[in-house]
This record gives structure tokens, C-alpha cells and sequence, in this order.
């Protein structure tokens, strides 16, 4: 039986669209630990532009990249899901949605955290 | 009041995932009407390859391409939301959803069509 | 006849490097007037990190974004070549080219400024 | 002392640009070793859409991907540039450069192969 979407769908709807943005959108961006905090902030301020979003929240693991950069000899790398740690808040009429994003078992997990 | 996610929430969330992943990943790309085929079907396959996702169906609409053309004089443009109409279904547990983005008053709207 | 390609030329292809990842990269961000300033830092950081890179600057034109988002009635839009200006300088070898980008006819044109 | 550009330098220029677009369009599109191929074909015909372009030959090395892919029991992966092996032919007035790219101590390196 099919139902209309009750906002708290729309706001998991929601949700994963900006995190699909965000990860597609910047994945591959040449990335270095001087460069890491100027990029951190355009990815919050570009992606909570889209509709329906209260708040985003970017940390660049600069730990992660420290290690990533030994490990290589360059001195830069491409922003991945290894690096980032991210969390994201979506209204939706009544209901806010909190979700965030870290790496689990080498993959860089996407998952509602609460929906309130 | 905190819920834990439904199957349903769940479903809704990969849905939004898959639709930024898609716009996100392959706006920009240099697209004519003769490469708009090849193009529509990476992005039905790449997208296919995400979590949960049944189907991925993508028309790059050829008389928004001429149209845009015969205004610009140039041979190819930039794909982006005008040139685009996509489905996505979406399984998580027992639930299934139904998801379509296309252009409304000027802008890619993605909506969520069906929980079923 | 084959030639080894010489600095200068060396220079160019780095510099077109730098372009084609700048704009493939970033195009379709989600911007609006009070997001540009830190997308703009983020865009110059990003790409100064690629080899033989001296510098990156970047202006994401506010009049231009404010014209687009009058027209639209939304109150973010997509990065694309229309809202751009951009010089980068490569350095190769003893050679260093000076190169840009903005609109001409319609079409973000990336151009040689000077081989020195 | 400034120079104009010459045609071997334009074409230099001309194939960075295609190089810097392929590689940031299209690195952290999900791929398998069954999406690769019509990938590969997007590839190369939405970048031989750019001006002065002769010819795209992208291989998608499935090789690489089965092994990414036995060491993270996912069955999809990120494309980057250690899946891709890429030759990219320019022609601008009466010089043709040929330009490739593929992986050189763990970086995927662009480079000029000829200038003609």
C-alpha cells in the first residue's frame, strides 16, 4: 500500500541529498593540511545553501592526512571519505533529522543518527 | 521525542544519497546530443553500484540540448539539471521507495514519489 | 618531426592541468553572495597544492549572482563559468606561464596570458 | 621577455585542460568491474565534446579494481587515478601534441608524450 511521505521522510530525504552533494561534490579535491581548514568551511557554507538544511559540520582529518602524506612522499592528496567526518541537520516541517558520517570498516558510513 | 529510524526513514535517506551522488558527481560534464547516450547510461550503471538502489533510470532530454545549442552557437555544453529526468527506486528492508528529479519552475526538484 | 617538449611548453600543459581541475572539480557547487568568499579561498588553497602551482586567484563575481538569483527567485544557485574569474601562474623549469579565464560570447574561455 | 603563444604551446594548454577535466569530473564516480566499461565510453566521448580535441582512450583497469576490491568486501569502489590509463590527442593549427597519463610511484602522473 503506498502512503504519502510524512515529513520525517522528506527529512531523511533530504538528508542523504546533502550528503550525496557533499561527498560527490568534493571527493577528489587536491588536499593538503595548510589547505585542509579553508576547505572545511567552503564544504559547510556550500552545502548548507540547499533547502531545508539548519546546519553542517566538516572536520578534515588532519591526523589522517599527516599519515596519508608520509606514507606517499607528495605533499598534498585527494580529499576521501578517509579523511572526513561530517554531520548534518535537516528540518522538514515538525521534524529534525541528525545524521553524520565516519569511516566503518574501511568505508565511509552515512547513517541517521536521530529523528526527532 | 528521539525514534529510532523505520525501514521506511532508512529508505528515504539512501534515496536522497543516491540523487546528490548523481547530480553532484556528473554536473558539468561536456555533454552533445551525440554523447548524451553513453553519458546517460554511466550514470544509470555508476549509481546502480550504491547501496540498496534496485534501479537507476536517466534521460538526458536531447531537445533541451538543442535548444541550448541553437541559443549558444557552441557545439557541446555543461550538463545540469534542465537537460535531466531520473527515477531511482530505492529497497531497504521490507520497504521500497520511488524517487524522481525534474525541473520545476526553473529549478531540479527531486521528490520523493512513492513509499510503498 | 617529434620534439622533446621544452619547458615552456611543459609550463602550458601544467597550466591547463590546473584549469580543467579547478573548474571540473567545483562547478555545481551550491553558492550564493554569502558563501562565495569562503569557496573562493577554498578554490585557490585547493588548487595551489598542484605541482609547479605558484599561485591561484579566484573571484566568484557577486554581481553576477545576485543578477542570477534575481531572475530565479532562489537564493543559492550552481557554480558554473558565468560567476568565474581566475588566473593561475605555473612555473616550470626557468619558464613561467600566466593564464586565465572568463567569459567571452558566452563561453568561459581559458587563455595563455604570457609565456616569460 | 614575453612571447606570444605558439601552436605547440596551445596545444599544450589545450591538452592539460582535457587532462585536468577527466580526472576531476569523473575521480569518486562509484564504479565495478561491470560499470567500468560504459564508464570508460562516457569518458571519452563527453571530453572529446571539448575543442581541439582529436581523441580520448580511456582503459579502466579491471585488474586494479578486482584487487581493491578482494581487499575491502565491497563490491563497488571510488574511481581514482589508480584505476585509469588515459591517452588524450590534441591538434591546434598545425601541431598535434599526444599526452598520457597512468600511475608512476603510486601518483598518476599526466605528461607529454609527443609534440608534432
Amino acid at each position: 500500500m503506498d502512503e504519502a511521505p510524512s515529513d520525517a521522510q522528506q527529512a531523511c530525504f533530504e538528508a542523504g541529498i546533502k550528503f550525496g552533494s557533499l561527498y560527490h561534490q568534493f571527493a577528489g579535491t587536491p588536499v593538503s593540511p595548510a589547505s585542509a581548514p579553508s576547505l572545511a568551511r567552503a564544504i559547510e557554507e556550500s552545502i548548507e545553501n540547499q533547502p531545508h538544511c539548519r546546519a553542517v559540520t566538516v572536520d578534515i582529518r588532519e591526523d589522517e592526512l599527516e599519515a596519508a602524506l608520509e606514507a606517499s612522499s607528495a605533499d598534498y592528496t585527494e580529499l576521501t571519505g578517509r579523511f572526513l567526518e561530517v554531520e548534518i541537520v535537516v528540518d522538514y516541517g515538525e521534524r529534525t533529522v541528525r545524521t553524520a558520517m565516519a569511516m566503518e570498516n574501511g568505508y565511509p558510513l552515512m547513517k541517521i543518527v536521530s529523528v526527532e
